[in-house]
């Protein structure tokens, strides 16, 4: 089902090149702890960007740059007007993140390109990657800014706009990347593509656990956020009867144990998280008075999420007692299911190659989510260690790295001759 | 039952010199909430103790001070050797703390010694006020500072060298203090004291609930505090199976959710209060780590409080689930009993004075506390305000203050006779 055409080009993968590039991305901004820290459009950023497009000027790659600041690198074709083939995922990464996350989707990228001018194969269809500006969403709010901005699913203007805590703007911070790191090529949004793929580490236990090297993903969960404010009254510990009381953490609790009632699915295919909870005033001889806590909720099917969801304000106002409710819906990511003909060509490139697999739907949101919707779409997930991710101690193989990439380059090169 | 001669004390009381006193102790260090900070042995506190003070001379009453800046002010009795009878509380406050909290106690004791002088009525035993130090514990640790030192249950000498969250020592403060408020006489600590009596708001909600003017404090309640920490691992919300985690928050909450089991009593008895919760990272989209939480448990009876207390750590282990769990005491004290004839005076004189009463045991703690092991002690409550104690808006009525200080007044006239 693969061409032998496309498996050279897998086979052209330098794993070894792959991960040197991994460590020398990982100087730039380097923590303590043996992580990253470089937050979008900040200057670690702009230098992970030039460190890339020095690879990439290298190779004679045209690069260039959309008004929301995606790179864009070209390796070109031979029919010179087809759509590409775009692969990528970001370089921006949390505060104290890892190595390997958004990282390695555009390092792979890079390698597939690579791989293709060492072994000499030309294809009809240009392949681009793609570094999508500010995925993480940690100095700049939303996540996947760059790729909703492109998609047309955040209006330019507004993103341009947003403030990071110190007051800079994007528009701003754009500004400072633009000279630190000079793009000589325009691109604007929704250009024609041919297909997209994004290379990524898990972010989650299943793969390592299976002892399955390749993820075939087939979708994104939806994703639902809440925030539960309840409110009482403070009352001294030592003489308010329970009777007198209204407890805002103890109608909390009640809440929170009905809600995971709900969710505790036999299939443990629900995702219902409570990560956090402010409690005022905190102290240990005062009955709070309000207890704020979040709710993050994720699932494949939309009917499911739907379902929960509407069960969430009856329960939180069914176990308020003599407390005040309310329920707010923070944000609402309907599941994306990607292309079937590119999830089954991932899935069949992994079994020419010989590499353990399972499907499996992303946890976590990606660029992906919005490219979507506009091009035939896939994503290629590999093992990280104890699914740990967004943290200092984020890791990966070698080995795991270098077959993802095999995959992507099999894929691509398959997609590019189309 | 109550002298005639006690009971002309207590008409003597002068209800618009007491509310005054308390309005113009209340201008130093006030909020704009309109409560007032004056923390242990802070300028605000020096200049509460100087007010005090300055009405004290103007009676010609002798001032004294202990080594940990317990204040003494001295009515002399008629009879120069006798044991005095000892009343008071204390003049610091809470950060944002309110008007009558302690300062009713002190400004009680020295109106009941005006009246006893502005009726011309002499008594065997001197009556003293004291002021004790920090009883609020909010600047320096622990609570009740003063009197535990004064009792002995704390070493001056450890008490001394308490720090401040900006690194002045208790010792530094005092002299400090004793540079802004200048005391001639010095005092040594447990000197002969007859007995001992606190005047106080109730902090609780009781007394207004049951419209009684005068709470009759049997005792204070027996307090237990516990640190409750558990302990998972961080884990991302959307890509972690319920089965793979090990959420710290959870398992804290079926902890709670077994305590609150517990201590639900049918008599409403018990007081279960968790105040403080900690949650890590705190971030909507990962599973906590780890959870502190605390447990604030009162009661009268020391059996109750040690049946529930060795059923803690078992429910805490049999809750937690994948995760580890660590229960440390940091407070055990005692329920404290006060003497029954000091009680049955008290509540004797409330009769005689046609005012309404009810016996009441005191949630929170108090400086009689560490008296009652040392002197035939007791309390004498009012009501306050929808029970708000701890607050700027903490408040009680003029008139409900001029009733406590005539049961204190008959009391103290009483005692002095004996």
């Amino acid at each position: 089902m693969i061409n032998e055409h496309s498996l050279r080009a897998a086979r052209a993968i330098d794993g070894e090149r792959l991960w040197r590039r991994h460590a020398e991305m990982a100087k730039i901004g380097a923590t303590q702890g043996g992580g990253s820290n470089r937050q979008a459009l900040s200057p670690e950023d702009a230098a992970g960007r030039a460190l890339l497009l020095g690879w990439a000027r290298a190779r004679g790659y045209a690069v260039s740059i959309d008004p929301i600041g995606n790179l864009f690198v070209r390796r070109p074709g031979t029919r010179a007007d087809a759509a590409p083939v775009l692969s990528g995922s970001h370089l921006d990464t949390q505060p104290l993140g890892g190595r390997f996350d958004g990282v390695y989707g555009v390092l792979a990228a890079l390698e597939v390109m690579e791989a293709l001018d060492d072994s000499g194969i030309a294809l009809p269809r240009p392949v681009e990657l793609v570094v999508w500006t500010n995925e993480e969403g940690s100095r700049f709010a939303p996540v996947t800014m760059g790729s909703a901005a492109f998609a047309g699913a955040l209006p330019l203007e507004s993103v341009l706009a947003t403030k990071d805590a110190a007051g800079l703007s994007v528009a701003d911070a754009l500004a400072e990347t633009a000279v630190r790191c000079p793009v000589e090529g325009s691109r604007s949004f929704r250009f024609p593509v041919h297909a997209y793929l994004e290379a990524h580490i898990e972010q989650g236990p299943v793969l390592e656990a299976e002892r399955k090297t390749i993820g075939v993903v087939s979708g994104i969960q939806g994703l639902r956020w809440y925030n539960v404010e309840v409110t009482g009254e403070t009352a001294h510990a030592g003489t308010t009867p329970r009777a007198r009381r209204k407890d805002a953490l103890r109608a909390a609790i009640a809440m929170v144990t009905a809600l995971e009632a709900l969710t505790d699915d036999v299939a443990d295919a629900i995702r219902f998280t409570v990560g956090r909870v402010e409690v005022r005033p905190n102290s240990p001889n005062t009955v709070p008075d309000r207890v704020l806590f979040t709710i993050d909720l994720r699932h494949t099917d939309a009917a499911v999420l739907d379902a929960i969801t509407s069960r969430i304000d009856p329960i939180c106002q069914q176990h308020r007692g003599p407390c005040a409710v309310r329920v707010t819906e923070t944000i609402n990511s309907k599941p994306t299911a990607f292309d079937r003909r590119i999830v089954g060509l991932v899935r069949a490139a992994a079994e020419s190659l010989e590499l353990s697999h399972r499907d499996i739907v992303s946890g976590a949101t990606h660029d992906a989510k919005y490219m979507a919707p506009l091009y035939p779409s896939g994503m290629i997930f590999v093992p990280c260690e104890r699914g740990v991710s967004h943290s200092e101690i984020e890791n990966a193989t070698p080995e795991d790295l270098a077959a993802g990439a095999r995959v992507l380059a099999a894929c691509i090169a398959e997609l590019a001759l189309e």
